[in-house]
């Protein structure tokens, strides 16, 4: 007997027969003798849908009201599956985060799991219960209500498998698996069986459609993720810890291109250049939570001033001008520019580092197709660059037929 | 300073729009210098609708998953009302009922109030907050989520009230306050300015629009409840014990004519005419929550066996039948026949028990109205007669009328 959760994304229960079919899916794995545990997400688009009726009465909804406007939707998901599994006679029952036991920090909107008390899960499932969690939320020490940020039930069934030890963690959403690029994008793009946490942190990140947080925690407690579709039963990719045996130099360098279109950009022009500026102008960002992604530097011609750029999502960039705007004094800043129509695009694989010239293939690809780059990043299996927004799809295209990936 | 508990039941909150005025007049309250506490009900129809969502999944939705996802309509209120008063500049924070410290028993889909831990609440109002709470909605010892059953956020506002010794319980709805009849069936209903907890509380359960276990609630704790409309300032009633010092005689004997259209009878032929055959008709029925109004036992023809005939609501009807049949056996009954097409009609006053002549004037307007009688109740304040539920509405005119109640 094995313990799985699994996890079904909005799509895969947006309306009551969808939610019928997952429930079947689920009384099969049932009928197959093993424990499961399912997260699932809100509806549809139920979430933005809710973020639209508090702006009816809202600019700035508040976020902690927001977090217990949020967290309804998941609470109509789980308890329509529960509906659904009992009346195909199954005894299930439906948790709520707090419920569930998945206790957060307060930031709302954004929250991190702190802990994940399994006490009630495993009573439940002692019992021969199905268990249906709600995706996406959690419970503060104060015992308010927080939401996980955008693709948290991804977080919650991985952060639920750790704490209950299953045996896997399975994805289902709309698409099959993690492809070597976006199959919306690329049409040669190729399914990848296996992917290793690393490999897939930098997909993730930069662009396929799982929560990079998720993937984080899979790769900390070594729980292997299954990704699939929750419509066919397509053979999906599973990622975990790459093995140790295969030959080295057979490992493929490249896993896919991966790619970002809500990527804004800001400089802060004419900061004084002596130490301590750079942690004067971030550390109140970190702070009030927004995420700095790539950061460049340049000193200017007269060496006393510096240019400091960064990107944050578009999403973030009004709270991040705000920031600023409010520690420009302390900083004696000349000018803030921003420009919020840019996208990344990365190239990803393991042991890139390590073997020379793929950076500068990539440029090259890039020069030919007529893209220029803005910023340039690397990580040790990544190669990003900033560029256009509207040459982000065609840029895709080219890196992946440039790096060999197109398949047939 | 005051503190004033507020309930704004569904209609009031229907849209946005209706939100933001809510959220204008408890302001108003505030700015005067008191404490407001505000109690929603879920938006318009919303339960209406979650009940028939759960209906696309299950036919008959478990209860408590049905209560965890009715719940939901409560928070989305709540969390909107605080948005809209933190938009207009004031420091407000809603809670569910979980965290309004409402505790429960687990009857599912109509649970009762076993406690109010008022701690959060004194919190947030000793940090001068502006407090939104979830009607109809508890949590029992297990931590699971009940809801308190149709016009539970009247009870729920109500125990707040005494929880916090408040000042007054404000239920603000879609009519003007109570009339001597419902104002849409009797055009010349008159508004009570005042009214006795006794005489609410048998126009409440006869059909007025006010949930009986709220006046009760009041009652027991003496909360003054004023009920007027969330659109106008017209002057409501006012609900609380009557003043000792008003002259006897002087009390208006007939407060008003209520009526309750989803009235079904149950007649149980042939039981044994043996003692314990009612307790054994009704403890099942009185365990599963189903409550019995009018009961009439007659003895038949050859005196071994009697009839008992009852009424139950509509609603109640079908799982009462159900559990009438899995009886059948240990009970020995010949038949059992049921009739939903039934209303109750009744005449309600302080005092009427001590004044003869009230019933059999009833009887009359009622015989010379056409309008048969099917079956006979009396309490100290209260004369109710089960009718034909098409000649209800007719029968309430007549009742009026006859009782001199008409104005002008």
């Amino acid at each position: 007997m094995g313990l799985f959760v699994h996890k079904y994304g909005g799509s895969s229960v947006a309306d009551a027969g969808k939610i019928v079919n997952v429930a079947k899916r689920i009384a099969g794995v049932h009928e197959s003798g093993h424990q499961v545990v399912t997260v699932v997400s809100a509806m549809g688009n139920t979430t933005d849908e809710l973020i639209d009726l508090a702006r009816t009465v809202a600019d700035e909804p508040d976020p902690r009201e927001l977090d217990l406007l949020l967290s309804t939707g998941e609470l109509v998901s789980i308890t329509l599956l529960s509906m659904a599994l009992r009346s195909l006679g199954y005894d299930a029952i439906s948790l709520s985060g707090p419920q569930a036991g998945i206790r957060t920090d307060n930031a709302y909107g954004r929250a991190r799991i702190s802990e994940v008390d399994p006490a009630r899960l495993q009573h439940e499932l002692a019992k021969g219960r199905l268990v249906i969690v709600a995706g996406f939320q959690g419970l503060t020490p104060d015992e308010d209500i927080t939401t996980l940020g955008r693709g948290g039930s991804d977080t919650t069934a991985v952060a639920l498998a750790a704490a209950l030890r299953a045996d896997r963690c399975d994805i289902y959403t709309d698409v099959e698996g993690i492809y070597t690029a976006d199959p919306r994008v690329v049409s040669k793009a190729a399914k990848l069986s296996e992917v290793g946490y690393d490999e897939m942190l930098e997909l993730a990140a930069a662009g396929a459609k799982m929560h990079p947080r998720s993937i984080e925690l899979g790769a900390v407690y070594k729980v292997p993720i299954y990704v699939a579709s929750s419509f066919t039963d397509a053979p999906g990719t599973l990622i975990q810890q790459p093995s140790d045996e295969a030959p080295m130099e057979d490992r493929i360098k490249v896993t896919g291109i991966a790619y970002q279109t809500n990527v804004a950009k800001v400089t802060v022009c004419g900061v004084e250049d002596k130490p301590g500026v750079a942690a004067a102008l971030f550390e109140p960002l970190a702070a009030s939570g927004i995420s700095v992604d790539t950061i460049v530097q340049n000193t200017s011609a007269d060496r006393t001033t510096t240019d400091i750029s960064f990107t944050v999502t578009s999403d973030d960039l009004p709270q991040t001008l705000r920031q600023l705007s409010s520690m420009e004094p302390a900083l004696s800043v000349a000018q803030v520019i921003s420009d919020s129509s840019l996208a990344s695009v990365s190239v990803v694989g393991s042991g890139m580092q390590n073997t020379p010239g793929y950076a500068s293939r990539m440029f090259r690809i890039l020069a030919d197709g007529g893209i220029n780059i803005d910023m340039i990043t690397t990580s040790e299996i990544r190669i990003s660059c900033i560029i256009d927004r509207e040459q982000a799809h065609e840029a895709v295209r080219l890196l992946h037929r440039g790096f060999e990936l197109d398949k047939g």
